[in-house]
């Protein structure tokens, strides 16, 4: 019961922050949304900072955990380890999975100020390392001679921003289908403008 | 008089916005920071909404004005008209635009859905004519065949997406000067990660 009744509270939070942001939500909204009395609130959080601080670890544990998934499936496929098809896996993959939980990017992004510095700085790193893994698949392109060299940490953040850059226009009932989307992003990342 | 304590009002609440938050500032707190009166705040805006509208309001203007300029200035060069150069110019500008108003972009991103639906839809209009400007160029250039075919809607989103995001990493003290983030995008816009 009490890891049904925290599933609860991560869902009605992410759904409060994202539409009224994160400093608008009270404890007692939150509360009433689950059915709780705002002071049991405090069984599962001690505070509404270490709610926030909550949603973003999971977020991020999640993608991390995620990605090592679909980079470990490749792993006996000697074909899907060259760093071009890893750079498409890893475009398609950022995409998809962020697309898909639009609240928590929308958090993870506009309230991260909202966080303590010791919280943020955890927040951080842990996006670093997840930045690693792209940085790492620039590297070996760069090293096998498929990629010329590249800042690999701008390049990292610039192809990292478009690609999350989805989940601000993208409408489930739009003109092009995420696959549609993907292949357009896989091409500027691949090739840029000029081809 | 009138004009410049409205600057001040600015200022002070942009940089409270950028700081705290739209939703935890109050127009006490930013009357205090320009030694005014709180009912004082109401002769220059009618309200918190209103401030933030006209915030927004201004730097989208501001932008699109900035921005035609830069491409007015090429007009009698030819050599600056091709669709290349005008995209590459619009990286530059883009980047160096955003990364001097840090707040303006903090506030343009993260405060969108503090708006009204109207103020919103105003501010997306705007936003929608200055990514016209990049769509205009890639079209250009994929007519004249030097690019591609490519969904220039999207294009557009992620090129945009990708340049506004290093105001959230750039640090004046860091690694790379501003010219050379400059010319890392334009190479991955131009060439993407296989050159």
């Amino acid at each position: 019961m009490g890891a049904d009744t925290q599933k609860a509270i991560f869902e009605a939070a992410k759904s409060l922050i994202e539409t009224k942001g994160f400093s608008a939500m009270t404890l007692r909204q939150l509360a009433a949304e689950v059915g709780l009395q705002p002071g049991s609130i405090y069984r599962y959080f001690e505070s509404k900072d270490a709610l926030l601080q909550a949603l973003m670890n999971q977020h991020m544990l999640s993608l991390l955990e995620s990605w090592n998934k679909v980079e470990g499936k490749g792993e006996d496929e000697d074909e899907d380890e060259d760093p071009v098809s890893r750079l498409r896996a890893f475009v398609a993959f950022h995409i998809r999975y962020h697309i898909e939980r639009r609240a928590d990017v929308i958090i993870a992004n506009l309230e991260l100020r909202a966080l303590g510095d010791d919280y943020r700085a955890d927040v951080v790193t842990k996006r670093s390392h997840y930045e690693a893994n792209l940085r790492a698949i620039l590297a070996e392109g760069v090293k096998a001679g498929v990629f010329p060299q590249v800042d690999l940490e701008v390049a990292a953040y610039a192809i990292i921003a478009m690609l999350t850059g989805v989940c601000f226009w993208y409408r489930s009932d739009g003109r092009l289908s995420i696959d549609e989307i993907i292949e357009v992003h896989q091409k500027l990342v691949l090739q840029g403008v000029v081809g």
